[in-house]
């Protein structure tokens, strides 16, 4: 987390079985990298998915983006930077930069719905996520 | 499914994020064709998945091992073959073979125990899977 | 393909290995859905991914979208329908829509770039695929 | 590393995108955590994947074998531990437990080909490797 506790870094190494015939690391694993940051996210503010999950509530994906600027290698060390960025009544958003040695390799954004777990409707984000979005 | 009704034949092709930076299907995908391929052998003997779980079981995998005897590459067109083998009281096994042009590729196994869903304790294999195994 | 040769669908079936502890398919699996329809409409279309990649150039992702409407569960049937829309110089976009039943459940897009494989920089959209944008 | 340098473990987290509907990861994703265990092994031992790849060498798997024993939930964290096990001319294998919180959730082998990359002919075990086989 940063001192203003909006972004946090998580550092990832890219595995074998995510690169694909050309080489790299697939284009879908980026969503997987963008999960995996924004768990950490969550976890490093204090709220566990598991807390999230046990609480009834669902935060799924509704929309998701991603611009690949450099192609990532097998073993390739590079940090998931995710940041909490809009906060709608029933949705928010996570920014995420993907960095290797200080170059963005890739940018996207993850849109997020807040749902019932039973019923699936749409609940308000709650108050501990609206107080992360500072 | 053959017609002695003891095995059955899934034709699947080589998915282009299921190959690795060796150009070729990555060991670990070889476990979800098994796992197609043991799906796909209930749904031809009238046995969805679905009404597996619904009715209150699972099938968990508790052993599995594999041969690969050649390399699957991206796009290759190839069959998995699922046999129901062994049939213990809460125990059971598939056999895989999967071939392509008629030449076998890899063979493999699983081993499976029944569970109740809600306990995880182990139950007698049900009168169905028993009736497949003949 | 449709008559037009604009528009090729693939008829797909959740895995479950493309479940998670959702219940539904990842949100990553739908850009192994988008990849594996193109590469069908590029077939359908008379280019096999092999004569695409053996020409010495590669058509990597720079960007994708995805827009999730229906969560997919385990074992749903759906088509992932694949058009080729937009075409630059050196690049060109694919754009999807998954249907269930005749519902849309999710759509999207990627856009990406022709690369000579040997040199990665960027070449012209071939004469074969421009033709198929009509 | 263990102080025989025969061992070395590596610490991972389930991944959502590794769990299925059963709400626990995957079969499949064990043998990519095996493969994660050995390449780290190697790592440790000084012996990058890159080093080994750049010598014209794959170490292709041949066989794998998992028990598994407990479930791993979403957001466990567990340790794979890697060792060598036997070495013979032209093959060799590995041992692999993983453990969460002391316990072995799971047991595991895979056996390796070494093969020239260019023909794909099986070479002799390189002398590094089979100087860590003790």
């Amino acid at each position: 987390m940063d001192e203003a506790g909006r972004m946090h870094a998580t550092q990832l190494r890219v595995r074998f079985g995510e690169t694909d015939a050309m080489g790299v690391a697939n284009n879908a694993a980026y969503l997987q990298y963008f999960e995996i940051g924004r768990i950490e996210y969550l976890r490093a503010a204090g709220h566990s998915y598991a807390e999230v999950h046990d609480g009834g509530m669902d935060m799924v994906v509704v929309e998701a983006g991603i611009s690949y600027l450099r192609a990532l290698a097998f073993d390739d060390v590079f940090a998931v930077e995710c940041e909490l960025a809009e906060l709608g009544r029933a949705s928010f958003m996570f920014h995420y930069r993907l960095t290797r040695d200080g170059e963005v390799v890739a940018t996207g954004f993850t849109r997020h719905a807040c749902v019932d777990r039973a019923t699936m409707r749409a609940v308000r984000v709650p108050e501990w996520l609206r107080g992360l979005g500072g």
